[in-house]
């Protein structure tokens, strides 16, 4: 099996309202690349949100008392904690200046990956698509209704985590593809049985992808191509562990 | 930047004393790929400790009295758990059968990365190795006196973390390229200021390679080829959070 993972340069500032699949296979077609039976099409976060409305204008959140003492505890904008407690349904962690909560997803990330970065206006913050499952099979059914290929979808973003400095790009959302690659119940060649192995596909297409995207360099989509996989939809939710399992939280 | 990633096929078994560079450079020549400059070595733990000679036989192991009541509360052999305990500087948890510890590295993993798959033998297990960043610069070291090609090495494992269900690969030893993608102090297109993102580029890059090797296929070695980067000698121990400075340990 032999990748190729390529950005897709050209994508323009995302508007609420676009549509994301036109953009992406317009710039695209600008390329000399055209769309394969099994490409994985990974999208940043952002870009999904953007096109999705989930914009914020600072200046319209009033916060509230919770927000403004956790403001002023850890230093930080107290109308971008308003939105990161709104997003959430539970503070993981809140210590040397860095806010961890689970958000309503599920997900267990800083600031409820509220971001204010790129957000393409001032003032602004990006929140996470309301269900990045979902934006990935909208986005998915668009693409394929577009060109007639089977494709998937992954959408990122960039998550730090326990234990590690530094992030990576995890899936937030997918679509087409399984969530695991499974290995338990199989034997090596010892006949020694694999027993817990199950490879989180999502996180290392999201993770690989990040290596061509780049954060400032516009380039919010790359695809996967080359790669074998089911066509299932098992979505990224499925990577959300539950907190009773987390020995962690 | 379009990267290829792909396996390299052929690697015999890898066997304590072996020259692995040796063993690499003669399967990619049964190939038709040739070393480039640039390219990054992705490696499987496994066959960096075997060739180390990092096996322990089981049956030579006495578990010691705290092996013996650990693994008997969560069912697991004494003699891996002496293993685990002798490879840990502290235990991290130990609940619902899983045993994560603190290696003497500083990595949080389950089992100390203590692994009985793809031995090589039976009642056999793996350890990691002892100074993983060590073992990638000997290995790089050795790949460019023999090709007179500039390369890196990523010492892959693969590891399941806090919170996300399933597992990824991540970079345990590297030599040849950065740590960290820094963006900080940054600006986007509308002047704000990028703040903590750190992308941790080996553990995406060990990431992306485990998307080609496959746990059973004996594809312990992968390139990445097409990545810009410096070649700097930061080491994976530099992913390593202190645990004064985490705040899930």
């Amino acid at each position: 099996m032999k990748l190729e993972i390529f950005p897709i340069p050209g994508i323009p500032e995302v508007r609420p309202g676009m549509d994301l699949a036109r953009e992406i296979l317009l710039a695209l077609n600008a390329t000399h690349e055209r769309v394969r039976d099994g490409d994985v099409f990974a999208v940043a976060q952002k870009i999904v949100s953007k096109a999705e409305g989930r914009l914020r204008y600072l200046p319209d959140i009033l916060p509230g008392p919770a927000a403004r003492e956790l403001a002023a505890k850890h230093e930080k904008d107290p109308r971008v904690i308003e939105l990161v407690l709104s997003e959430s349904r539970r503070l993981v962690r809140a210590a040397d200046g860095v806010i961890i909560t689970e958000t309503h997803h599920g997900l267990v990330c800083a600031n409820a990956g509220v971001d204010r970065s790129n957000a393409g206006a001032p003032d602004t913050v990006v929140l996470l698509p309301a269900d990045p499952d979902a934006s990935a099979a909208r986005l998915r059914a668009d693409l394929m209704r577009r060109t007639g290929a089977r494709v998937a979808v992954v959408i990122t973003d960039t998550f730090g985590r326990a234990w590690r400095e530094g992030q990576t790009n995890v899936a937030i959302g997918m679509s087409g593809l399984p969530a695991f690659v499974k290995y338990m119940g199989q034997r090596d060649p010892n006949d020694y049985e694999l027993r817990v192995t199950e490879i989180a596909l999502g996180d290392e297409i999201a993770g690989a992808t990040e290596l061509v995207m780049g954060k400032l360099s516009r380039q919010p989509v790359a695809i996967v191509r080359g790669l074998v996989y089911a066509p299932e939809e098992e979505g990224a939710r499925t990577y959300v562990r539950p907190s009773g399992r987390d020995l962690f939280r």
